[in-house]
């Protein structure tokens, strides 16, 4: 008998798995895997929740690897919702509910299109999942962990496929070969308070803030690589709070957001910020202390036997090309990369972190096809 | 017997005139004038407390002015005085107390120089004295009340001395002929917030606001005029209040403070800041709303009879020349200035608004007998 995809994503959007909670997400899911001979491991570390189930010998020549998380966002406004957030209910032809993309419906496709498969034709080779409990917070033991504890244990994984959103309209339409980077820094710059009338006495740290600001924001980091769009940087608050008008303040602070391509290091970038802080911080005579933290360097895996593998799967089942794209925010690929090839491919994500977060159930059948498509194409 | 106005600058400092509390100061100083001859008339709107007195005739060909107030600011943090707010303690030479300095001394000097002249050498014209108790607050029924009372009653100044400390270390260094204009504008720049890894698609209000800042800061309004410094810019703050790094905010505030000479009006500069705005506002395709309060504007007694009277007498009681000068903040004398000629002269000013606040005795007698001096030589 088929696994339903679909009931798996509505038993998983039952499990209330805010993260940092479990929810009994994973809980079903190892029971589940187990019952269908897969090895699973719950592999914790620090309050976080993680799964690791293999089908296959550990050590196989070849094992493909799905990696997934079940925890999700919060609700937020729960009276915005016009279905109970973790009700799963169906209509319209949609599953609703926190975590029915993302990314419920991808592990449950993930889960059940490898279930069916090692079943009907057990391949010579090794199925690897990884679902973390934590990858929209810190996830600094999701992923990580999981794969820290392969290496450990000598598993390993051939390629990887993670199952996140991808496409933003339509089915098909994209999947992801790497990521940006993503890096976020702050500054303070810091002068001498005084009064409005007197400015000479004082050593305002606005107009240096404004001057830096603006450098950065007007300086064109690339204008894109032949894998990656542009990078960007975003400032994304500037902040002051003095509430009177006759005070020169004595600090502010701002924070930018960079999201790279791969013609910079998260280093490079660094070292950048710096230079212009110290440029401004000279010509205002005040001072500048930046704070850099990298989230993440740009990463690709370049076209090749895994994208191709990927892209030829989906059209098989959608009709549609999918464009190898790196755009967007980061996912646990950044960490996967480091292991084996990547790949992203999963729904539309149009409604992800939202109010009223729901998928189209036909869609979650044939996210089910594409994936037990690859892992037949792979195995072949 | 001479009127001590080290004894009255006591008087005067135990009431405790917080604005807009009275506090018993203008009755004291009503009592007191009454006593000698001046007709009183305690001119109060909306709560303000406001003393005018007149020795002489009304529509007297010369009549002097004195203009001053006995509110004081609040006393900030009590326990980092050394001495009670309100004690008038007299040690080391100096008298000790919240509004010693500004302007409870500037008062009583001129009111002791004035009791004293008009008994000994009756003048052919009059004196007036315009006290009111609302200079640190909004101003808006202090000297302005009288000033509306005066016109509605006959009453006129034909010059007139505003007692505000003006020397910012020594004695007699500077007299004010004028101030500065002042104003204040904030910017509301609007964009579209969205998420920092897809910035095209969001509209980030924080570059535009750099830009027009920068602008702003760097622009050199002038040189100076004859008698004013340079005009001056403050950025006074710059707000978002953007937590979220992967957020590209909707909106953010900034507020300047511009001190202007005599080469702008506050119309003229504001049509310059909304200029600016709306050059950057379509620069970066944002909203920007500007909104601006316009203080006070510079103004002018040009050097002249009225200066030379004040500069003659201030060298003859201290040895020196003051310096003429337009430069700090504002004064009620940008009230008086529209009705006649007005000049400002007190005592050192180092210690006002400040905790500790105090006065050196011996440059309150000698205030007091630089006031006489202008008088004599006023009605000579
Ligand atoms: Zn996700
Ligand atoms: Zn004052």
């Amino acid at each position: 008998m088929e696994t339903d995809p679909v009931a798996l994503t509505a038993d998983l959007v039952r499990c209330p798995s805010v993260t940092p909670e479990e929810g009994g997400a994973l809980v079903l899911l190892e029971n589940l895997l187990s019952g269908a001979g897969f090895d699973c491991t719950r592999v914790d570390r620090n309050g976080t929740s993680n799964l690791f189930a293999r089908w296959g010998r550990r050590g196989a020549n070849r094992s493909f690897g799905f990696n997934g998380h079940t925890d999700v966002v919060p609700v937020g406004d729960e009276s915005a919702w016009t279905v109970p957030p973790f009700g799963a209910v169906e209509k319209d032809g949609y599953l609703w509910g926190r975590g029915s993309t993302d990314m419920k419906s991808g592990v449950a496709a993930f889960a059940a299109a490898a279930i069916d498969f090692v079943r009907d034709t057990p391949p010579d080779g090794a199925i690897i999942l990884t679902i973390t409990g934590d990858e929209e917070g810190p996830a600094k033991d999701g992923t990580v962990a999981l794969l820290d504890w392969m290496a450990e244990n000598g598993e390993a994984m051939t390629d990887c496929l993670v199952g996140e959103p991808t496409s933003p309209n339509h089915m098909g339409e994209m999947m992801k070969i790497g990521r940006r980077g993503s890096m976020n820094a702050t500054f303070e710059v810091t002068g001498i308070q005084g009064h409005s009338a007197y400015p000479h006495r004082a050593r305002n740290p606005l107009p240096a803030m404004a001057r830096l600001m603006d450098r950065l924001a007007s300086h064109e980091l690339d204008t894109g690589t032949e894998h990656f769009d542009a990078s960007t940087l975003a400032i994304v608050t500037i902040d002051t709070g003095n509430p009177a008008t006759n005070v020169i303040p004595a600090a502010c602070r701002a924070g930018v957001n960079i999201r790279f391509s791969d013609a910079h290091t998260g280093d490079s970038l660094s070292d950048w910020l710096r230079e212009e802080a110290e440029i401004v911080a000279k010509l205002f005579n005040v001072d500048i202390a930046v704070k850099v933290s990298i989230s993440g360097e740009s990463f690709l895996t370049p076209p090749g036997p895994l994208s191709d593998l990927v892209a030829k799967s989906v059209q098989a089942e959608t009709g549609v090309a999918p464009e190898l794209s790196t755009s967007g925010g980061t996912s646990d690929a950044r960490f996967v990369k480091d292991h084996c090839p990547v790949v992203e491919f999963g729904l539309v994500g149009k409604t992800m972190h939202a109010v009223d977060e729901r998928v189209e159930i036909d869609q979650i059948r044939q996210l089910k096809a594409i994936y037990g498509r690859i892992l037949r194409d792979y195995f072949a």
